[in-house]
């Protein structure tokens, strides 16, 4: 009988915990060196927190459960919400900005495929309190920050950025009407994940008018903001967006990130609450999902019951960017497995009691150490050694009561006698 | 509207999480030094899988969903199962012994209370394929090692030990039969947490012979390994019993731990699975629940269809830990928030664009370094800075035109000028 993981769920043995721990860690440090805290919250909230952001279709991609009172819980499938909710329950007490990171576990009930699972980690950026395009462009940068720390370049990545309120300016003055605004996006936000004609014809349900529908494909075809300015009769409102999308590339020059930054008419993002500056990661050829994708949304406190208050930030998975990794041989290279520092082994029995007790010491000054369980003879202990990676070996022997270690580089296979007591406080430094 | 969290769970703000992050980084630091690799598995497993080793009790103490085919899931409420059917899938490529920790997250629909919440973090070490008691004495090391590195002596905590297999021995020779073994050991577990009188009236229940249970009583009463071995007749497997835990003390000792640890024969731990030594780790008032415990389980993995294997390892969860490091003064002053590194400010916006590219150099070179956001006079800049517990201030003023950059120390004041490129070579280094 072997029981096999949940579908869609993954068993993280040790060097897959080690490729997880990696990609995670660097998540961290670069959070931490961006400015960021880190918060979380629980595994489960109360079912209608993500009915707030994500309305009822939300539901059946959830894991939903009860507890013992019978209130409806589900496992959460991403933070934004515990995000809101925590932060409108400390808002008059915390100081602001408020530059927030987690990389919660998160479980959608979606149908698996390649770089999606039931169960992920994902990282999230948040700055809130700023309405700022600098704060858009920090987290952009942030994002970089990590890929480059990871070994990605522009050759393997680009952001692609657009603005949603640039785009409902323009919209509207094709004439939509702004109850239609919301639909049309989640229909726009598919078009670079469909065939033209597939796209066209979703626009049709969408958009009854032909004329308006093609000044919308003609609006989608746009490439550069320059096209905008000059071809478009835009609004003042629209004129701000383009210049807040202007800065904002000028503000990722100055930070050294414009490589990796490209203008995208096409970034939508499907989800309704996102009211500026948006983006999308994805690799270079563009052959897998998006790695990431974030955005400004001001109104999402407010809908939790808090106040108005400005929020910019992204979430990055760690599927996709995991098979991006692979890919590029980054993950692989790091993590061969470092193995413990030392082995501790003895030559005879009579050593045994003095090889644990060294293993232990080794330990205590925070040293990695093994050792043999079965007090097997010299060369199996080596050999155990040797199965574990393990860089040196210490064997205890005769030499002992002259107050002697040998220690043995198991690389080299160099061997020398050192002193037991100057060993021991050296490892303790 | 406030939004509460799920009653029984925590919101970790960063002061929260700053804390148990430095629990769970100690956990991970100490498993690696002594050899143990990473390893997790799911959030949720099919229910079937607790209900293998904790029987049909279990399933009201879970948080139990069901999948999209409809097939029942639950949250894991401890790390064991998903341990075994991991162990068991890949039996025949895993080199042997296997030494593997993790720090998952459990959910249990329990009562919240002092130290006990719904969803917790615990700490989970095993040794799979070692027979030999030295495994035992292994993870009680790790265990103590812990506990030292966090800052506790043998003033704060106590490990007590007893074997499940000698008093099975005992047990039976005073007469009990072997199939009324498994709910004795459940009545007997209770002993030290009710008042005499109490667990008098529950071993009654549980054993109708007044004579057995008088000797029963007796033998709940010993209190050292001696005394055992003095006192009463003892079978063949008994004296292997005594003779294995006297030899478990004597590898504590050597390994310099002994101190912590003491023999308690009250220690006998419900559930029925545990085969040998057993033990759990307590505040030395034994004012709070158990810290820790664990012990040797040689028959689980055949429970979960795989070959019968050696095994042994504990648990330690981080709501009761907290509360002792806590009152102990360990956590808060291990943790005050450090703090970025840089605050990169100027003192006319002309300057703006330079601090920006100095903050994103900086944190490239993997310092940490934060700017303002509102482009804000230098003094209140400087407050910002000071707000934000930041180590040191980069000034950006006239002196650029020099290449110099003014560093001030927030702590002693004291501002000196550098220069600018030899400043970002040595964060580069």
């Amino acid at each position: 009988m072997k029981i096999p993981p949940v579908k869609g769920t993954r068993d993280f043995y040790p060097p897959d915990m080690a490729r997880r721990n990696w990609i995670i860690d660097g998540w961290k440090k670069v959070s931490v060196r961006n400015g960021f805290e880190e918060y979380d919250g629980p595994i489960f909230e109360y079912l209608k927190m993500f009915q707030i952001k994500s309305g009822d279709e939300i539901v059946e991609q959830l894991f939903s459960l009860k507890d013992r009172g019978g209130r409806d819980l589900a496992i959460r499938p991403e933070i934004t919400p515990t995000l809101a909710r925590m932060v409108n329950q400390q808002i008059n007490s915390l100081p602001r900005p408020i530059k927030w990171f987690s990389v919660p576990r998160l479980c959608r009930a979606e149908r698996p495929q390649r770089g999606r699972f039931r169960e992920f980690f994902q990282w999230n950026i948040d700055i809130i309190g700023v309405d700022d395009v600098l704060a858009d462009a920090e987290v952009i940068f942030v994002a970089c920050d990590y890929l480059q720390e990871a070994g990605l370049t522009p050759d393997d990545i680009v952001v692609k950025i657009s603005s949603r309120e640039m785009l409902a300016e323009l919209l509207l003055s094709i004439g939509i009407a702004e109850s239609e605004l919301e639909p049309l996006y989640a229909v726009l936000d598919k078009r670079s994940k469909l065939p033209s004609d597939a796209f066209e014809e979703m626009l049709a349900g969408q958009v009854g008018d032909k004329n308006k529908r093609n000044k919308i494909i003609e609006l989608m075809a746009v490439e550069s903001l320059e096209q905008i300015s000059d071809c478009l009769q835009l609004s003042e409102k629209a004129k701000e967006s383009v210049e807040e999308l202007k800065r904002l590339f000028e503000l990722l020059e100055i930070m050294g990130v414009a490589d990796f930054c490209v203008f995208d008419i096409g970034i939508v993002r499907g989800l309704a609450y996102y009211t500026g500056i948006v983006f999308e990661i994805y690799d270079k050829a563009t052959e897998l999902r998006a790695i990431g994708g974030g955005g400004r949304y001001d109104d999402l406190l407010k809908q939790f019951g808090g106040p108005a208050i400005a929020a910019t930030g992204f979430g990055i998975g760690d599927c996709v960017l995991g098979i991006l990794l692979e890919e590029k041989g980054l993950l692989d290279e790091q993590l061969s497995s470092p193995g413990p520092d030392y082995f501790v082994a003895f030559t005879d029995k009579q050593f045994f009691s003095k090889a644990i007790e060294i293993a232990a010491k080794l330990r205590r000054a925070g040293v990695s150490a093994n050792f043999d369980y079965k007090s097997a003879n010299l060369s199996k202990q080596l050999k155990q050694a040797s199965a574990q990676n393990v860089k040196k070996c210490i064997i205890i022997g005769e030499e002992l009561k002259e107050n002697k270690l040998a220690v043995k580089d198991m690389t080299t296979g160099k061997q020398e006698l050192v002193d037991y007591d100057k060993f021991l406080a050296q490892c303790a430094e």
